[in-house]
């Protein structure tokens, strides 16, 4: 079973960078991206540029990337603005995003989750019209920061309302980082009695240092292979020492190649796009994944 | 299951620094490390002060460090004289050192790995008639810089020589931090098929950013709960950046209680005792656990 990547580090890696960055550099790192053999790039997000300075410039990299045949170029999609401004530069799928958490989904999108959950019923239907594919992001699937531990039938619960308004895949988002093998078993037992494998992605972030792991259990317990992943960990926020962001795409390749199953991905192309953004940013971004240390002492 | 660490931070995490360690350091460090609740301090090294300068303190240390009551205190002896100096200082432990790889073994110690095991039957004799216990190394376990992969068999062929000669205990290390969870099936598969895992240590090195998912495995499917892992991850050259050492004891110990297996360790203490290290050194020595820059953050 092929491991298919989404890689998350020119939106999820990115969005929250203070130091501004050139679009030339977010081009030059989706094209990089997209030659590596990851299946998707996520590359950018079209919600207000008031929330989101940092990925203003969505259709202008949209329409200067190189789309390489057979990768999907999708974006972060909030209402039906949004989704008119990725139509007119040709996305390829859309992912929409709420959380587990009541708080948190209030406290980033300023509605309970039913309510996001209403918004995004004629963003799915035009969105399907128009021929995209439709992702769901659930995010704090498994803590969150004001309300602890999230109850699996909770995810459950919200997973079922955005198949039953048509989305494709959903995300299940580890929004802290703090999930362990554990809590990736307790959750996929109870998600994987409605839903087959196929349908389900992880999204881990490494702030614990536990991605891996949960990388692996999903896989090697539930036959998950459809994973988020940002390029040399990019990801949290730059100005907080040690913050840490996605799992980083090279480690999830080194786990996966040297394990014997194939990812298609060359993870020293991976490395090279998210050096480009270390390059823009005159190194006040650092990459934090494990793999581009060793590739900066020269061996692998 | 309780978790039972050896804490390797003052002997696998310093014996590579270049930069000279105070005693005063070592001494506070290894006095915080025995407060944590870990089960054994593994305190220096005997070997000779030419080979390991950073460890030719080890008597004065051992002398000065404050003896916990329950906290095993053991180092590393290379032959009859490091065990004489071991008993003049009272260790409660020894640990003797070979490697699965012939040419790793021969570039370390100057000897076949038979010639090695040969050497410590002597060592062995004395040790146990002065109530020692008796630990050895497999280094190499998993894989050789010169070698590649080292087949489990060849590993358990020096795992039941050295419990034919007498040790209690053998701790196989993943000396280049390359294996992966399907490495640790494949090597536990054959090893349990001949010794129980309450024999068996786990020594993982967080290179490649698989040690704590390697840990995960071995306890999760094998049920080994005894680990080796270092306060800080410390370990690796300083002087190479983003080398990386040992697992870091606070990632495992957060893997452990997290997932609700009781390690009895308090990981803030065991920041602590590597934050000495940090200090003594003036900050040349970083440290390199997830959890440590959680903290650094200021919240768990």
């Amino acid at each position: 079973m092929r491991i298919r990547i989404t890689e998350v580090g020119p939106r999820d890696g990115l969005q929250n960078i203070k130091v501004p960055i050139p679009t030339d550099a977010k081009v030059r790192m989706v094209d990089i991206l997209s030659e590596s053999g990851v299946e998707e790039v996520e590359v950018s997000s079209f919600v207000s540029p008031k929330w989101v300075p940092q990925l203003s410039d969505a259709e202008e990299v949209f329409r200067r990337i190189k789309r390489r045949e057979g990768v999907i170029y999708s974006a972060l999609v909030p209402n039906l603005r949004g989704l008119e401004r990725a139509l007119s530069v040709g996305v390829d799928k859309i992912a929409l995003f709420t959380a587990a958490s009541e708080t948190f989904n209030r406290k980033n999108t300023n509605a309970t989750i039913e309510e996001s959950i209403r918004r995004f019923i004629p963003v799915v239907r035009e969105a399907r019209n128009s021929g995209l594919v439709v992702r769901g992001y659930i995010s704090t699937a498994f803590h969150c920061y004001f309300e602890g531990r999230i109850p699996p039938e909770k995810v459950l619960e919200v997973a079922v309302r955005l198949f039953d308004i048509g989305v494709d895949e959903v995300s299940l988002g580890d929004t802290t980082g703090r999930a362990v093998p554990e809590d990736v078993k307790r959750l996929l037992e109870v998600i994987l009695r409605d839903f087959p494998p196929q349908k389900i992605v992880l999204h881990f972030h490494d702030t614990y240092g536990m991605g891996i792991a949960n990388v692996w259990t999903a896989y090697s317990e539930f036959g998950i292979n459809r994973f988020d992943s940002s390029a040399g960990g990019l990801g949290g926020c730059p100005f907080v020492p040690g913050a840490s962001g996605n799992v980083a795409t090279e480690d999830v390749v080194f786990l996966f190649e040297q394990s014997g199953v194939e990812t298609g991905i060359d993870l020293r192309r991976v490395v090279e796009g998210a050096r480009v953004i270390v390059e823009a940013t005159d190194g006040c971004v650092g990459l934090q994944s494990h793999i581009s240390k060793v590739l900066e002492r020269g061996r692998l």
